[in-house]
């Protein structure tokens, strides 16, 4: 008789990539996409079966500073160790800033309490070849404070499927923001985001309506119109990918 | 009888670009180089053979905020009208912010009265995908504060050669430094130097010593010492082009 014992333990990994070069996250034969990139590597290292289970999908183009995964993993390789040989052998367009041990029933997607995304978007008149991967070039003048406060209509808790691409995707558009504001510095507006989930596209749905009310195309209180509306096709055009990141997510009790 | 005349104009650009894709500035054969891209559009919007004088030739792989040149032309095309029509056919890694009509005399080069560069580096264990193109990555603790003072021994006027790669390159490697300093914020520690010229590879040189004393390996005064030993194999190694930034060029007389 011989008895093996499988310890799996459960790994959380902080990943920042730059999307530019994917075609998102989410794997696709044919495809290069920071799953599959990811995947192939810990497999490599690891020397098995690898799946990883990111706190959201994001799409073609979409940066993160900080995405959260998981995977389970039969191996008692040190974490800094799996740190080290992931770190070596990936691309330099995704890194890992960390790799922790959590409780086995840790699920990125379904513990996911909080995310924080950021829109960039440079208003000028010329582009910026040194940061044009990663803003989104607005020519018209913007009036940011405007764009602040209709950004305020966002927080509570919404049907906000008149944001999301290619509705019905899902059964439930109901969502919730705690916070969001647009600063702005020299050329730079930035939009900052957190809610408790987000559906297909809304956040670059939610930027690209902004730009219409910044450049006064439409009142400060659209949003909550396009809200009672419930159609896509009345909100403003999707903000360009490259213009968006994934900045944070957060698993702790939102309750104080 | 036929009289022609020429009005012979000379304008003055201000350029950005991205430097990774470019095999730097000036034109060889068989290079993307960003001299021969500018070039090549002014040629097809003035219908003219274009001769383009930068400030100075950036390398390979190195960044330029705002990179100074001139060229002389016999068009009445408007400025703003040669302005739009160069941004529309440049490639997104190079962007024209400014055209200006100038003396017929104004040289790019020769008149240039002192020169901005910025070295950026990140210390950090691990790289950062966003902005991995544009910063050198350094693992070691750094230590900025006696960076900023072993950087201020290179203000004034010195025989910089000890600082020049592949020297003897020109006659005269004596050169006056009118700033230098060093910050620092968070992983993000930046090198600013103003002088009226540099040798070649001057600035990569010597962020590759002030590298070198900042994580210990050189004393603080290293500086002076490498500058009266006048042999650039004493000083540290050449940082990556990446990590510099052509910021401004100024034509203005400096006497106060």
């Amino acid at each position: 008789m011989r008895i093996t014992i499988l310890i799996m333990r459960n790994l959380k990994l902080i990943i920042s990539y730059d999307g530019t070069e994917f075609q998102g996250w989410q794997t696709q034969p044919g495809f290069r996409t920071v799953q599959e990139t990811i995947q192939k590597h810990l497999e490599k290292i690891t020397n098995q079966k690898i799946t990883l289970y990111a706190s959201g999908r994001t799409d073609t183009g979409v940066h993160a500073i900080a995405q959260v995964a998981n995977f389970r993993v039969d191996s008692n390789l040190s974490e800094s160790k799996i740190l080290l040989g992931l770190n070596a052998l990936l691309p330099d367009d995704i890194s890992i800033s960390e790799i922790t041990e959590v409780p086995y029933d840790f699920h990125s997607v379904k513990d996911a309490k909080k995310k924080h995304y950021r829109y960039v978007i440079r208003q000028s008149g010329i582009s910026d070849p040194l940061t044009r991967k990663f803003c989104h070039l607005v020519k018209q003048e913007l009036d940011h404070k405007k764009m602040h406060k209709a950004a305020q209509q966002l927080i509570g808790t919404h049907d906000f499927r008149c944001f999301e691409s290619e509705w019905p995707n899902r059964t439930n558009s109901i969502r919730t923001i705690y916070r969001t504001s647009i600063n702005r510095m020299g050329p730079w507006i930035w939009f900052n985001i957190e809610g408790n989930g987000f559906l297909y596209n809304m956040v670059r749905a939610i930027a690209g309506t902004l730009i219409e009310i910044g450049r006064g195309h439409w009142p400060e209180d659209k949003i909550l119109e396009l809200i009672e509306l419930k159609e896509r096709k009345y909100a403003g055009p999707t903000a360009p990918a490259k213009g968006l990141f994934l900045v944070r997510v957060s698993y702790e009790d939102l309750t104080p």
